[in-house]
This record gives structure tokens, C-alpha cells and sequence, in this order.
């Protein structure tokens, strides 16, 4: 078991004692005690669940501090205390087995993975015995908590009412607030924007839940813009999802695809005229489906706030597919969070109410969509924004539906598009009363959203222009945190390596954690401490606390794809300084050092029968694509070079140079590089190690451990990266050129940055062809394209 | 989408004005007001959530009551009220989507698919308005829970804190009382056995959470008995994990594998001397596991205790997988539950406490090992324990562990036994001080388990019949509701058979039902109101309602195998009434006319590659098995009935009479029952519908929702049944007789029980086989077997 920790502050002795005085775990007077007695008082604190002493010495002896020695009796008999056992003991209170884990007489094995202080000297003092208990409270246990979380669950604060209000630990704020007196309430917020063109300027709900304490004092905010949080219309999204099945079809020639109009402003209708204003609420809400990550904070002394936007259940207005006006509708909610904007306590009524349980310090967080509302919201500058923390966020729409002038699905969602997504996330369809006063904008809208989305083209036109969030990445004012699969095949990690770069050199912090999973949360992971980086972070950010959060975490983190937990810090991802190497591409391989001179073709029609199974069965495509000797023979060309002597590490974006023909007006070309070679890689999702097993709270929310496991089985590849590029956009993104059948044309594919350790043993390969199954149109057309070698190589960027 | 409730309680109008009046849903007053002023009323106790007038008529105006007519205009504008209005508002308030699941025209299709009354008369009354709300309350929404439920979630007891507890609507419990003022206490009870000679009485550990207002009125308790809930060893089970690649041997004959001797009661230490008492417990506990269906009655005014029992962590004794003395640990807690035994605050201090919150009257809950200690208990005939909820109990180990002479393992856990089950329960273990005192007699315990299982035999021996709960069924006085999956191939379904039959004629109430899944809890699904049922029976059980819940719910309910969410009531399971259809074996088929003069043979010894592959590789094994053409031929006999031209109900234990010869002095035989065709079955398990979508109270815990879907693919075949003998107990379980080689033997296999219905085109099918790669010894050894068809049939217990 690996455990990584980057969140531990540095300390001091001095500082420590001060702590553990903070949180009433010693008392100065403890610090006199002898150090048996002194050990007896820390081991006791370590059970916060018994109340008597009998209880607490019952739970003592059953640690052992050496063979045949338990901990009650090394308190009792006098004797030195010694590294070992202290060793022992800790070990034990974090959840380590005797035996399966660690052995009795030798600790220090195992002491040293984990976060405990090597003493030299025999016989430990007291100083020794805090300091140690200091790191021990900070050490993530066997079930991805620290052990003060650990103890938190089990009632230690809980026991502690009286502590202070917000309480930090190691720059970490405590869950010290009373999760039982949550108070939840929903306001209407009235947005400068009227996008159903009522007359009215739209109400967006919002739903927040906020510790009773923040009546007395303010508290930083948590908040959530999630489309998807009033309800989705997942049938009628599937009903208008495209067909793929379609051909590619040649494009109008343009040198730019852009209009480079600007939109007119839309009139605002005046804001609504207050009635009265109250600090009551006159709405709450019930059981929703909520983030853990949120919920941890809440005993943390943060409010959670989810709005879902304009156009859906409960608000004005209508979707839109991130352009602009929802950005408005997102930070609407921070305006005012932060005392700069009305809300109402209900629609009708014109009663204000105004967030004075708020510190007017917010932080946005939320995966897929919601953490790319999160980016279009800091790339307006918003006041009172400090940081976003963006998991697998979307930063440019484009990136997301299309790719190099094709239309690309999004992993594992053939067909979808800008207007299925807004029609899934329309709830206001969900109440009958509303929607029949409503049905016939939203049609219209539907239908300018599928005009404007241009599946026929897959040019980057106006409409995705206006969802390019990255075109005002300099207007980032808040502190960024981006967190991204590098296998996301959903929102590609494209989308997180150019907002990486967009913000390079603002004069803000910025920290990125790659991790290898797909379009998932990483915060109950055992090998890394994620939620703790974040509290440490927020601390920072929200309650302006000195803890050096923004240089104790690594700007870069990135899970290692070849081994299992385990997490290394870099200076950068993907940066330019990186080395490249440049592979020729030869008849079947991959090589640094051979030229060929052949022209090799492979044709994209299949059978109709190898089609139909294809079109049902992506993954059987996505194996055949990439096997050596597959019915794919003959519509790709695999080039391998060989096997890895020694390891490789891959770090930003590879680059293919091609020369390709094809003997039709159109064409398509896609790339995927692989990991080949018959080896048990990471398995593709993280195991549920432990249901329930972490508490966020005390009898508050639990969440379930997960780490990723090395598979038991082996595969025969791994997929690192690909690429697709219609051959009209050769020239650029911008530019629709036409194409001469049978004429060769340099092109160059970009493909998704990556960071991957190719260790000894393994091959690269690199596939080329066209059709795409999983996120390409399926025209089965029959084209015939041509590679000319000698024109034509790979460059790997690597550390 | 299929909604089956069981649990509604008939009533009459008197009754229905009555129970809305005690929940505050209406005062009498209300019932003068004009149905418009009514129905409005109805309407926003409908939206707990709101507090103003306004913001209800804002949620009112969000129902359509008919095309072009809001619910808020209706209320306003006069005219009658319709039926069809009625429908409308009552389907969008269980979450019914206009368009996709009822048309606003025609909502009557729909409705008539709900528990929603029909009306012929066109101008709706008062009475009729209150009629209706009173069945949309009990009424089951999309998301698989009453509308009240759902009502509760969102609020509406929580701002009603005024009303009685506990509080009880259409016969079940309502959430009323406060989850967020739970008490959680430990005690350890004081129970009358040394299991390991210390020459102290056993302490056992139990974990009480319950609501604060037991302290004024005392409550019944659920008490679920869980070996697991103190940690489990799971690495050192495994590495106890018997090799099941050795060979069947003979077994020495004996014409009783019992002694017949009764065990020496053991010597009982004398009660440790109270020294004080107390009602204040001195140790609590924080993050637990815990079962949702537990967590939903702690909100009904039930407390939950969950017990691990002898050998777990913090409580005293041995493991002993299954005898009675762990049997006596699980009833010791019911004996202080109702003020007949002694628990202490703590292991040392002899402070005793009693459970002045209880009732007296305890019902036991959980599933796998949990219901089987359920099981056991019920079998002592303890006073208070008033009923248990048996989920996929064991009724005997040696249907878990062995069948008819050899050693069997539960499906998935090749080399499990009773040995590794203690082993990996003994979390006294994960406490290195109490380990250190206790580990040489645990190395004892085991070694001393390990004899008596006796793998070498696999006969019903002493040990075994130790382990038969089903012996003591007499003594049950408890009443029985038993779940369990018809595709359980862990907890085989002949334990809950035999248990049926045991108790069908014992002046119980008893209750089955059956579900299509395997080794799962059922109380998430939509299609099933089982947490109703659930409720229905124990606010019965253990706060005396006469809700006539013995009656209203169906003595034996079974999920259709053939379609989705179709659930359905039947007199009994596998009665001795049945239908029986004799299918004869000819070459290759089962016939109900021909009958085959043929002998055919199988070997079973494969090649060392065919071995290697399917000991590896379960699942490609049991596929081969039962493929028409596959590696398995000549290893096994395939018989496939005809084609159904009508549908078959299979119901009860199928049983098949064989004449088989061996031609070694061992053999086992293995038969397997099937539904073979290419057709869309039943997923093996649920889908998530919606995470966190129930509410099991007010801002408490939340539970998935899952459902039983046909699968998106066709499968080849489904098992319906299984079962395996050694040839050398053809005559009894008890009896071991030697095998001459070469000479027939009349067999009979009772197969699993099972209810299946065979529709039309599909095929029955039967497979007789000799090793089991999931589930018997696998010596690969070179035996062959010879079936005379004319002395063989299968026996087809059907409705």
C-alpha cells in the first residue's frame, strides 16, 4: 500500500505544541508530565469514543508496543520508550496489520513509507512523543483520511463543542462545524439577462446549504453551477441524438470560416422593482443528489451553493450549450454571493434577500460540465472568485464536439452534439405548466442551436468561437486547480492541457493533477491525498489563511500510468523545453534511424457486414483497429517500433507529420498512438476498496475507498493518444481548402497531450486511418488514401 | 416502467379523512372549504418545501392540469373539477413526464397502470379530492418510494415537529422522529459461555444507535447480527483458501456418518459481580457500515444494534462459523434487549446498564451470514425476538459448504470452508494486544474446525449436523419473512426452501419472496414496494398495529425471470401439489414420449491445456458446458427438450433419476438445468437508475435506485438449476457405500429449487457432467461414466 501525501504543512516543534494546545489534544500542563504519563494521555485522546478510563485502557491494551508488551502495560511498568514502539503504536492506530503489513520487531520497514519521524536516541522525551502524535494526526490512515479525520468521524469534535470557529490543523481547516443544524435554503437570483425573452430579466434558483454558524459569523462558499442538477430529459435528449451513420461530405471552400461580426448586445429589460427585504428565506429543499467533495467542506465551515442555470426547472431563460449568456447565468449566482446582486426569496413576491451568511469569498468546483462552468465563469474576472477547482472541465466547446474541421463525438457518445446536451438539460420541460408557456422558444432555440452547431461542415464557426472560454483566459483573475483524466476519452485532456498553457504566465497560482483515470472523480482515492490538497488550498483561498498552500502543493502532479499509486511531482506538463524525437514511419514500423521511400494505402470501406458489427460494437473496432492481424488488415496501417530497451516518458503533445492523398474530393484522417505489448497495465476504472469507509463528518456523509489496481490480467494494449483532422483544414482551423483526388498534401495532427511511461519491454505503435467508430461520421464511404512515408514521421515531445 | 406495491392497506373514506387529519395534512375544516379551495390546499401541502403563499402558487402554477389549464388557474377560474384533471396533477406530482410517460388528453391509460382511483362522474367532490390525495400518498413515485416518503424528504414532517411519535400512515410507520439527535452507544453484553476458556463469561460488543426520544418512550429494535461489521481478515482467509485441485478420493464406507453423541455441555464460569449501575453509557462509536433498509427506520422510530459476535474485535471468544455456541452469542443480545440479561458499560469496570429505550420487542434483519444468524436465533425460540427479516440466509452450513458427499463451494469461492470464514471473522485479530493473548487458542480453534469440516469426506458428520438450524425449526415462535435470489449460487436457494417447508405448518405468520438476482439486497428496486412491506410487517410486528399486515402481504411472492418489474403473488412455492411432467433422456434430447434403449458415456479427465484454461477461467467453462459444439463434448451430456410451444412454469425442485456407472471405485455426478435459445434475458444484475435518489428521511441517509433490466444483448442460454452427488452416497447423505467400476447405479439428484417461467421458443436443457470448475474438488482424473438412458429422467415440478 502507497499512500502519498502532498499536502503536509512543514512545522515546527513549537508550532506543533501550539496546534495540539488549538485543538485541545494536550494541555501545556500535559508537557510536565512524565513521558509514560504523557503517552498514556495521547494514546487516550486516540479514542474519542469512550468517555471513562477503564473504556480507554481497554482499548490501550490492545495495541501492541513490541512482542509480549501492550501498550497499557509499557505505560505502567516504566522502562524507556522507545522508537519501536512508538513505531508499533502507530502504526496500529493508522489501521496497519501485525503480520500482514508490518512485523512487531521490525516497524520501521514499514514506518518509513508513511509520515513518522525517525528518532535516534533510545529513550524518547516528551518532545519526541508530540511531535510524533502531531504527525501522526496529519498521516493518512489505511482508509484515505488522516487520522484526525479519522478521529473526527469517531466523535472527537463532536466531544469539543466549544473548540473555535473555523478551526485549522496543519493549515487544514476541522470539521468542527455542526453538520446536524445545516440549514437549507433557496433563493431566486435575478440575472442582467433575459434569454426567453419575457420582458423580464431571468430568475435563476439556487440551492444553499450553509452551517447554522453562519448566522453568526460569514463563511466562504462552495459553489456549483451544475446543469444537470434539477433533472435531465435523458429520452428526449436520446431522441434528437444525430445519426453518425452519414457520409463525409466535401465542404465550401473559405479561408476563413469566421465572421468576425459581433454580436449585437441584447436589451435588458430593468431590473425587477423590491418590495421588501427579509433575511428568511421562504423555501428550502430536500434530498438532492450532492458531491462529496462539497459535503466535506460543510462540516469545514464552508456554505455549498448548486445553481443550474438559465433554462432549467425552476429558473428563467433558455440552454444554450455554454455561449456566453450562460456564462452570465453562472456568475450571476457569485455576484450575489458576494453582495453586488439581488435575489428574491421566491418569483412572484419581489422580497430581497440578500447572503449575509456569506464572506463573500467563493470557490467554484464541479467535474464535466459543472467544471467547465467553472472556467467560463473565471475567465470573466468575476469579483469574489478566488479559485476554481476544475475536474475534467471543458474550455473550449469545440474541443469538446468537434476536432480539425470534423465532427467528433465525445467518447462514447456517438451522435451527441450542442444541441442534444441543451435539450437534456432544458428541465424547465419538466414541469408540465411551465414548459407549455415556454415550448415554443425553446423549439426555436433548439433549432438556431442546431443551425449554428453546422454538423454538415464541422467548421469552427461563430458558434463555437463564442464557446471558446481559452479566448479570455487573460481575464483570469481567480486561483485555478485543473484535475483531468489522461485517459478521458469524454472531455479529452486537450481541453486541460490549453487552458494549462492559456494561464501559464498570468500572475496567478495555478496547480494541475493528471490522473489515469477516465471522466471520473479522483477525491477517495487511498494513494493520494486529493481532498486534503483542496482543503488546504481552500483554506488558503477562502479563509485567507498563511499556509503556504500555494507552494507545499506541486504545480504539476501526475499518476504514474506504469505502476499502481503512485503519484509524482513535475515542474510542468507538456512544457516546450521538453526533448523530441522523431520517428520515421516504415512499413510496419516505427523507427528513429530507417527512411522508406513506400507509399502505402489502406482503403476505409469495409463490408457491409464487418461495418454493421463495427457501428454496433465500438469496442470490438477499437481492439481490431490496433491487433496485428485483424479484419482491420487492409483499412489502417500500423506502424511498431521496438520494443522499449529502456523506459520512455512521453510528456505533452506527440505531433504526426503526414503526407496523404486521397483518390476522392474528401477525406479524413485519424491516429491513435498505443502502448503495445502483452502486459497487466492499471485497470481501466479505480476498485471500490471499502464501502462507506470514510467518514466526511461525524455521522455526516461517508464515501466509499477506491484505488486503482494493477489489472490481473494482462492486455494487449493501451491507447495514449489520437487524433483526427479533416483534410479540407490542412491549412488551419479556419481555412476550408479543396482537395484534389490523388494529391499528396502535407498535413500535421496535433494529437490529445498525453504523460506516459512506456517502461522496457513495451512498443510503441501508431495506427492511421479514418473512420473512427466511436467518434467520427460512419459514411462508409469508398475512399482510398495514400501515405507517403518518406514525407511523413512521428514526433514524440519526452522527458 | 412497472410499479408493484403489496404493502397498501385498504381503507375507507371515514379512515382515509381520519389519517390525513392525524399527519396535519388537513383539518376538519378543510373538508367544508369548496373543492377549489380544496384542491388547493391538497396542492401545497403537496410542496413542503415553501413556506409563502406565493412561492406555493409559483410550484401550483407549474402543473398542468389539462392542455392550456395550469393547476393554479384551475383553483382560481371555477368550473368542475375533472377526473382528467385529476389524473394529470396526481401522475406530474409522482413524477410522470407529460409526453414521455402520459399524454395531458388521455393521462387515464397511464393512471390506470397506478394506485389511483377512478372516477365516472364529471364535477369532482370534496370527498372524492380527499379519496384521491389519500391514495397519492401511499402511492409509490418514479423514484421508488410512497409520495409521503418522498413528502418526508422534502420536509414535510421536519416542519411538523408537534406530531405524535411514533406516527403511523395507511398501516406503516412515518418518519417523524429526529435523525439528527440519534444516540449512538456500545455495551458490551454479558453472555452465559466461555468460548474461550478464560474463565470469564464471553463479553460481546454491541453498537446501539437509536433516536433521542427513546429515552422518554422506548422503542422496538431492529438487531442485525454481523460477523463482518468489526473488519474482516481478508488476506489471511485467503491464504487459508483450500486447493481445490486435488483428486476425489474413496471414502472409507460407513452406514452412518453420525455419532449420535450428544456434546458435553461445557462448563459456564460464574457472572462477573455488578458493582454499580448506571443508564449512561461510556463509550460511543463513529463511522460504521450500515444496511439503507436500517437506516430508513431509525427516522420510523426503531433502534438498530448491530452485534459481530464471539471472536470478533472487542468482544470475547471464539469463531466457530455456524455451532450453537455462536448461535447462543447472537441470542445473548436479544436476552439484555428485553431486560433478561446484563451488559456492562465497559470491559473491566462491571458498571451495568440496561436498555431502558427497548421495547422488548426485536426483530432480526440481514443478509448472507447476517440472515443466517437470524436464522439461527429464531431457531432457540428466544423470547422477544418477534420476527425475523431472513435475507439469503444459510439454513444449514452443509448446504453451503457440501452437497450430497462432497465438498462444494459457494458460487465464486472455490476452496472457501468453514476454516477460512472464521478466519477471515476473527477480527479480534486486527488487535495486536488482544491478539497476543488469545492467538494459540485461535491456532487450535482453527486446526480444530478444519478436523471437523473434513474435506477429505465431505460427509454430513457431527460437525455438520452442528450446523443444521433447520433441526430446531420446531422451536420457532418468531414469525418469518424470507428473501431470497433465485439465481443465489452463493447462499444456494435450497436453504430457504428447506426453511419454507420446515416452518409451513408452525402457527407462524410466514412470508417468501423471491426475486431473479443473486446474492443482493432488494430494497432499492422501483418495481417493488418491498421497504413498504417491509414496514407494513414490523410496525406490526413490533409496535402491535393492527394493520393486518399478515394478511395483506402475499404469503409467497416471486419476480417473473421472463419480463421486467413484474412481480407476482402466488399460494406457495414448490408445493407438493405441483404438477409433475417426466422428461425421458434420449441421444442429445429430453423427451416426454421416446424413451432411449442407448448407454452414453463422458470422460472427464481433460487435457492439461483445457484444464489450465477453465481452472483459470470459470466463466468460459460454465460456457462451454452448456455450448452445442465446444471443447466440452464428450466431457459432459447435453439433452435439450424441444422448442416450447407454450409457456412451462417451473416450480419447486426438479429432480433427476439417473442409472450411472463409474469405472473407477469413485464418481460424482453433476447435473445442470437450462433455458437454452438466443434470446434478451433478464441483466444477472440491477442497474443504478439514479444515484442517490431516495431519501430515507429528512436530510439522512440516501440509497441508489436500481431495477431489473432485460439485457441490450441476447444471451445463449440462462441456468435455472444445479446439483452434485457422490456416487458413493447414492443411497443416503448419511450412508457411504462402495463403488464396484464399471457396475450402474440408480441415482437421484434433487436439483436446486427454483421458479421459472420457460415461454414460448425457448428450450429446456439438462447437462450432466462430472467435475464442477466453480464449485467441486478439480482432480482432473481419469474417470469415465456411462448413463443407461432407459433407467434415467428428469422429474418437472411445474404449475
Amino acid at each position: 500500500m502507497n499512500i502519498n501525501q502532498f499536502a503536509i504543512a512543514p512545522t515546527n516543534l513549537a508550532d506543533e505544541k501550539k496546534e495540539l494546545q488549538q485543538i485541545q489534544f494536550i494541555r501545556q500542563s500535559d508537557l510536565q508530565l512524565d513521558p509514560h504519563r504523557l503517552l498514556r494521555h495521547l494514546l487516550q485522546q486516540s479514542f474519542p469514543e469512550v468517555t471513562s478510563n477503564e473504556a480507554a485502557d481497554s482499548k490501550i491494551a490492545n495495541l501492541l508496543a513490541a512482542p509480549q508488551l501492550d501498550a497499557l502495560s509499557l505505560t505502567q511498568i516504566g522502562g524507556a520508550i522507545q522508537p519501536l514502539h512508538l513505531d508499533n503504536l502507530i502504526l496500529q492506530l493508522l489501521g496497519f496489520q501485525i503480520g500482514s503489513d508490518f512485523q512487531i520487531d521490525a516497524p520501521e520497514k514499514l514506518a518509513a513509507h508513511v509520515n513518522l519521524p525517525k528518532f535516534d536516541h533510545a529513550a524518547l522525551t516528551n518532545d519526541d512523543l508530540v511531535h510524533a502524535w502531531y504527525q501522526l494526526l496529519i498521516t493518512h490512515t489505511t482508509t484515505g483520511q488522516t487520522f484526525l479525520d479519522q478521529l473526527a468521524g469517531r466523535g472527537y469534535f463532536h466531544r469539543r463543542p466549544d473548540l473555535p470557529k473555523p478551526l485549522f490543523f496543519n493549515g487544514k481547516a476541522q470539521p468542527v462545524f455542526d453538520t446536524t443544524q445545516l440549514i437549507h435554503e433557496v433563493v431566486y437570483v435575478e440575472s442582467s439577462q433575459d434569454t426567453d425573452h419575457d420582458g423580464m430579466r431571468d430568475l435563476l434558483k439556487a440551492e444553499i446549504t450553509r452551517p447554522a454558524e453562519s448566522n453568526q459569523q460569514p463563511v466562504p462558499v462552495l459553489y456549483t453551477a451544475s446543469p444537470y442538477n434539477q433533472g435531465t430529459n435523458d429520452a428526449e435528449g436520446e431522441a434528437l441524438t444525430h445519426n453518425v451513420n452519414v457520409p463525409l461530405t466535401e465542404k465550401p471552400v473559405t479561408s476563413d470560416t469566421l465572421s468576425h461580426r459581433e454580436p449585437k448586445p441584447a436589451k435588458i429589460p430593468d431590473p425587477r422593482v423590491i418590495n421588501t427585504r427579509t433575511q428568511q428565506a421562504d423555501e428550502s429543499f430536500g434530498n438532492t443528489f450532492d458531491y462529496s467533495l462539497n459535503d466535506y467542506f460543510l462540516a469545514r465551515g464552508f456554505a455549498v451553493v448548486y445553481a443550474a442555470g438559465i433554462g432549467t426547472k425552476e429558473s428563467d431563460g433558455l440552454r444554450t450549450t455554454g455561449d456566453p449568456e450562460e456564462t452570465t447565468s453562472t456568475t450571476a449566482i457569485i455576484e450575489w454571493l458576494t453582495g453586488k446582486r439581488t435575489a428574491f426569496t421566491n418569483r412572484t413576491s419581489n422580497t430581497a434577500i440578500e447572503a449575509t451568511w456569506s464572506n463573500h469569498q467563493v470557490a467554484m468546483t464541479g467535474r464535466s460540465y459543472l467544471g467547465t462552468l467553472a472556467t467560463a465563469a473565471a475567465t470573466t474576472g468575476v469579483d469574489g472568485l478566488k479559485t476554481i477547482i476544475c475536474e475534467a472541465g471543458i474550455s473550449s466547446w469545440y474541443d469538446y464536439y468537434r476536432e480539425n474541421g470534423l465532427v467528433i463525438a465525445p467518447g462514447g457518445f456517438p451522435g451527441e452534439d450542442a444541441d442534444v446536451l441543451a435539450e437534456e438539460t432544458f428541465s424547465r420541460q419538466q414541469q408540465a405548466g411551465d414548459y407549455s408557456r415556454i415550448q415554443s422558444k425553446w423549439q426555436a432555440q433548439l433549432s438556431a442551436i442546431n443551425d449554428g452547431q453546422d454538423r454538415t461542415t464541422g467548421n469552427y464557426n461563430d458558434f463555437w468561437d463564442a464557446r471558446n472560454y481559452r479566448k479570455n483566459a487573460k481575464k483570469i483573475k481567480a486561483d485555478v486547480m485543473i484535475v483531468h483524466g489522461l485517459n478521458d476519452w469524454n472531455v479529452k485532456p486537450r481541453n486541460a492541457e490549453k487552458l494549462w498553457r492559456a494561464i501559464s504566465n498570468l500572475p496567478i497560482n495555478h496547480k494541475i493533477i493528471l490522473h489515469q483515470g477516465p471522466h471520473i472523480y479522483i477525491n477517495n482515492f487511498r494513494s493520494l491525498d486529493f481532498t486534503d490538497m483542496v482543503n488546504l488550498w481552500l483554506s488558503h483561498e477562502l479563509y485567507n489563511l498563511d499556509n503556504h498552500a500555494e507552494t507545499i502543493l506541486p504545480d504539476v502532479l501526475i499518476q504514474d500510468n506504469a505502476t499502481a499509486e503512485n503519484w509524482q511531482a513535475y515542474p510542468d506538463w507538456g512544457a516546450a523545453t521538453n526533448q523530441r524525437t522523431r520517428y520515421h514511419l516504415t512499413a510496419n514500423s516505427l523507427s528513429t534511424d530507417n527512411l522508406s521511400q513506400d507509399t502505402v494505402q489502406f482503403a476505409d470501406q469495409l463490408t457491409d457486414l464487418a461495418f454493421q458489427k463495427y457501428a454496433k460494437d465500438n469496442r470490438q473496432w477499437q481492439q481490431d483497429l490496433v491487433k496485428a492481424a485483424s479484419p482491420m488488415e487492409g483499412h489502417r496501417q500500423l506502424f511498431a517500433a521496438p520494443a522499449q530497451t529502456d523506459e520512455l516518458i512521453l510528456d505533452g503533445c506527440p505531433v504526426l507529420h503526414l503526407s496523404v492523398a486521397s483518390d476522392q474530393p474528401i477525406g479524413l484522417i485519424s491516429a491513435e498512438l498505443v502502448d503495445l505489448g502483452h502486459f497487466k497495465r492499471l485497470n481501466p476504472l479505480p476498485t471500490t476498496l471499502a464501502r462507506q469507509a470514510m467518514a466526511l463528518g461525524y455521522h455526516f456523509r461517508k464515501e466509499d475507498l477506491r484505488e486503482y489496481e494493477i489489472a490481473k490480467k494482462e492486455t494487449a494494449y493501451q491507447l495514449i493518444s489520437k487524433a483526427h483532422l479533416n483534410l479540407q483544414n490542412r491549412t488551419s482551423l479556419t481555412q476550408v481548402d479543396p482537395i484534389t483526388p490523388h494529391q499528396s498534401y502535407p498535413v500535421t495532427l496535433e494529437l490529445q497531450p498525453t504523460h506516459y511511461r512506456l517502461t522496457a519491454g513495451h512498443q510503441l505503435g501508431l495506427v492511421v486511418y479514418a473512420t473512427d467508430f466511436g467518434m467520427t461520421v460512419r459514411g462508409n464511404q469508398n475512399i482510398t488514401y495514400t501515405l507517403s512515408l518518406a514525407d511523413s514521421c512521428l514526433e514524440l515531445p519526452h522527458l
